[in-house]
């Protein structure tokens, strides 16, 4: 099977009928049409076998965990997502991983109306990187660097459900809930419906795939400002409050993986936005609030500072 | 250094500053400006580390590869290129590496006006993974399926070069001119100016990077036709005539990275596109013409068969 067979078979049909693809799969390059009223969002996310997930995991959950990713790279800005192309790099042709690779990415872009217009397959180590492109109207992405003294900060789940999913694997722990805590990390839920609602409320937005202190902290820093938590507010995983109840707030704090929505509102906004949340049927946490200076502070509820660890994932 | 300090590093002043981008590195995602009356084309590549490129390459000339092969899509669908985003996975954070990679890249991108808009950057085995973005007016993209019977076949330059400096590589030759040869295969120039043409004249298009057989047939197969090619006019490197007379048709027949592109003019309006091409002061070889049927067929200038088996690059 050469390179052409191999695209035709399991991916082709993965161009869904979307009236904007000009030219899907199979040219030198995809041809989409763009609103005259809209702007252009594109992000690139790579999965490497051994970093970002195991070689011996299902296919079908490795497509879907790297196209919800992606996916929630759109949310954050609170864009559309439309289109992706797909640059797979496989060790060897194996027609059964190909099989349940194409059904995890088909269900995933299906689920979310978006078309794959293409992309390229090498060979080489496993690694699988999806450049996603979405639509939001003129002026309204929501970027990082917007958040102002006084907005309160939100998160959109609860926390730290993947990183003991991680842990647990590297303990080879096999408790009560791993499945659970596995779908968490395997297959996160991009806060798309979210995103929309950030558009007309949001000054700030960012998902959270290094842990909420590190992704909160990159707020902080493109917006020149400070962040306040409070410990108790920041909503954990139940799973991680009861096989770790000492590590419980670190996981929550530090913990990779969960792709929820951390986002701040203004104060004059919050009751039209709890209103608009509340009718979508979306629940969100206030954890705190945009302070000035600079850095992330958490306290507990009574003001008294909590001294903690905040590093991100470093991959090097 | 972590992953923001390397791209704030190395990365992040490519960001060049073309109006239209508005939000660039740094962000969930990139936000660019597409202009109302044009269509946005996509296009990925990847190249990894002892397929496409010897790790012991200059980084420079890598990252130069990597952009040009890109590039080169755009120009087969009569594109200009606009942004780019790079997902660079590395074995270990080298910084003399990632500053020749980031050179090349930046050199580059001035070249043509592109800007890097983002990416991801991972841990892993070496590998390049560009997704390109340009801008057609509407209904100007040149595809692969327009070529009709009758069409003249022309091909951008000559063929073959990258494709023995390959070999020359694989039985440890250093003839002379494997400088040469090496610059064809590692800077290959994209015929960004010739795609403009393109958009008025040609009724399909592709980049040489399978081999102009491989190439050629995917024209045939996705217009519907035969392709009819007259040996002794395929422009063959003088280099691959002079060290490998014998294999010298096959090399460019057959041979891939170079990188030139092959496309089809009606023939009433060869004078006009002829006209406009030495305008531009670019040179381009007519190769055959297009006729009905399908696959393949090189004959003699007397109409003679000629045998010659037609592979393309096999990833598989």
């Amino acid at each position: 099977m050469d390179e052409f067979t191999l695209i035709n078979t399991f991916f082709k049909s993965l161009t869904s009928p979307r009236e904007d693809v000009i030219v899907g799969i199979g040219d030198d390059a995809a041809c989409v049409k763009v609103p005259c009223n809209h702007h252009l969002l594109v992000s690139t996310d790579t999965l490497v076998s051994g970093v970002h997930f195991l070689e011996s995991w299902d296919a079908y959950e490795i497509a879907q965990k790297a196209l919800m990713v992606n996916i929630s790279d759109m949310a954050a800005m609170a864009a559309k997502p439309c289109w992706v192309s797909l640059a797979l790099t496989l060790p060897h042709l194996d027609e059964t991983w190909l099989t349940r690779f194409a059904m995890g990415l088909k269900e995933g872009l299906d689920r979310y109306q978006i078309s794959l217009i293409g992309g390229d397959t090498t060979h080489g180590p496993l690694s699988i990187t999806l450049t996603i492109h979405g639509l939001v109207p003129i002026g309204k992405a929501v970027r990082r660097s917007g958040a102002k003294p006084g907005d309160i900060i939100y998160v959109s789940g609860s926390l730290g459900g993947a990183a003991l999913a991680v842990l647990n694997i590297q303990e080879s722990l096999q408790p009560a809930g791993q499945a659970d805590l596995m779908k968490k990390l395997l297959q996160p839920i991009p806060r798309v419906d979210l995103g929309f609602l950030l558009q007309t409320y949001a000054t700030a937005a960012i998902d959270i795939s290094d842990g909420l202190g590190a992704d909160l902290g990159h707020i902080c820093e493109e917006s020149h400002v400070g962040a306040h938590l409070v410990d108790s507010s920041v909503p954990i995983h139940p799973l991680v409050k009861e096989q770790q109840p000492h590590k419980a707030f670190d996981l929550a704090l530090n913990g990779g993986d969960d792709y929820e929505l951390c986002f701040t509102i203004p104060v004059n906004q919050q009751t039209a936005f709890l209103a608009d949340l509340a009718k979508a049927n979306i629940t969100c946490y206030p954890i705190g609030c945009i302070e000035t200076g600079s850095g992330l502070r958490i306290t507990t509820e009574n003001g008294n500072l909590v001294n903690c660890d905040i590093h991100g994932y470093r991959h090097f």
